[in-house]
């Protein structure tokens, strides 16, 4: 994770009860909890805020932004998202993290429909790691193992990644290009942010296993 | 060319008196020509039509669409936008020409600002044929020689073209990739359509001389 | 497939019991059957003939070399190897299939070691169809099912390729990039062959289902 | 720059008086002067050498190592380049610089002939920097500018780049992609070296505008 990352930002969704129970402080805590072994300056912004949090101020001094989302992707609002995407063509860093794959910020960034096969079931999830050598991969060997996912599968509509990284297998039998780097834009190269886009669901669960 | 190629649909904006004494019959008349040497079935949109001409039903029968825009891109309709944006998912190819690379289409598929510099004057261009063994570069030699053109260059804000085809060098110091293949969307099968997406600057000459 | 293939080549190494009594004609011809359905001029070439039968005469006229190899991949003489080498430079095409990816002309053309994880055992393979609108994989659905595969498991040190066009799901917990197209080299384009580069596990077996 | 680059290592060709009033103290003093305004340990290895000074030891405490030769490629033993190319598949950074492009590792890496136009001649050179949001990129312009420059044209025989990082323009007419990133192999991980592999000509000029 470059050192580069100072905030975090995250846009949430209406909570259900099973999910409260497994994420007492909330997703975006969890998250950030995930994040808390180095000494990065976190925010977070949520959907029900103005703005869902994402103002200007805090986007001019974010480096890293990662985004979750599910259910409410619709209601994200257009200009929010196409600030946050001018933002991402100056050059910050972004992560989009699993059910964000269908957000209007992943589509717009990609260009594609994004949709993938989709099952809400607990498959036993291995995520290969099929470029150890990238400094987001470093250190985590083989493979990640999730012991209950949920399962998403190919074909995933997204532009050929500039480069995939992980590579997952369910145990139901599918397939998953689980974690992807895509540049976009120009970067805002006075920050020496690396201007990559990542798609990576799990990251909390990998996080936890550096 | 692809011999699925069949029809041609073009949104064109208000012309000058100078562009009236170059292409007096319309440029997209001037694009249909130069297509005339097969026999594609070609059938023209323009931006003042209704639905600016691209139907649902016109689009449903479209293997290729070609797209060139000029001064009037904020007039194209966003439904419209998405209608042909949810054409290419499915499979249709799409050639977007010179200016049309600030055309909404062409930015939604790139999911980039498509900037680039520009400048208006008469520099001579060679376009450079990198990829001479590829289908659309076959039999057209080292390079393209345009007299007098409009200098584009570097950097252009898009994504890694999945091919770059053509480099252009200007006279008066600039270059640009001046001919990029990009794969976006699910593509058509059963009608062997190439699902690639072609921004070919001065394809209408690289025509006459083929 | 293009209609440009006309010829099969392939070198084959020394024969077990257990590989005669599933291939009683040899692989080679188990390989050419499966292209039968076409009307491609096919020839043979092994490794036990003079320059392994890959004369200068024959490679002249060939536009597509399909290559399969196994225990003897150190016997393929490097003068053949470079005589090949500079006719996929050329613009041959070539595919290469399953335990050839361990070949002198693989890894001359890729440039990389070209490991893999391996294991002998009658894995359940799903390989599946990533990229359904490319001309190889149009019309073969999903996925491609195969019930008893040697496993090849990722990290496979190749260069990223243009384009992944399958991922293979093996029973026992692997993912394998199991079809890959790498442009390399000038193209031949009189001949219209598109040059790419295929490493194509299970090709043999893919076109049974065509 | 990474700040992991520790040891610079040349293999040089003979030198001409013209050379020698150019570079006094050779070439390759003149490529370790440029990079001497950082802290690097930097270590010359030369083609009149045992091993080409590139014995196991240096290459085992080598982070990145920077070719450059002309005249002399053929002299290069193989297997001192085999030892190389496992080095880099083990991931070491590499940097080809300018005439570099026709050594045997470079070609072993590529897996392609690398062959390109070429002129002698003093044409004025124009590098344009297409990635400024790239680290080795980073706050060196829009360009730079080499008043007399030997001629480097497309199309130059190599595999697509993972990144293109530079597009040259020279006076004559000719275009050419003179700063070209492209991955091989596993990667060094422990060392947090990025295992790209860069074609940088002119690199030397550049460093000293740094």
């Amino acid at each position: 994770m470059p050192a580069e990352l100072k905030k975090l930002k995250e846009n949430t969704g209406k909570r259900s009860k099973k999910v409260k129970a497994i994420y007492p402080d909330s997703i975006h805590m969890a998250i950030a909890d995930g994040l808390s072994y180095n000494d990065f300056n976190i925010k977070i912004a949520t959907l029900d805020e103005p703005e869902h949090g994402l103002t200007v101020d805090l986007l001019d001094e974010t480096d890293v932004l990662i985004w979750w989302g599910h259910c409410a992707h619709a209601e994200v609002k257009d200009e929010i998202v196409k600030r946050v995407h001018d933002r991402v063509m100056e050059g910050i860093g972004m992560i989009v993290l699993h059910s964000g794959y269908y957000s209007k910020i992943f589509k717009t960034l990609m260009g594609t429909s994004c949709s993938l096969k989709y099952r809400v079931n607990d498959d036993k999830q291995l995520i290969w790691n099929i470029e150890p050598s990238h400094q987001i991969t470093q250190g985590i060997g083989d493979y990640i193992k999730l012991p209950k996912e949920e399962m998403y599968g190919e074909r995933f509509d997204i532009p050929t990644p500039d480069k995939t990284l992980f590579i997952g297998w369910f145990e139901g039998g599918k397939v998953f290009r689980s974690g992807c780097c895509f540049q976009r834009g120009h970067g805002r190269s006075h920050h020496k942010v690396n201007p990559e886009y990542f798609d990576i669901p799990d990251w909390r669960r990998k996080m936890s296993l550096l």
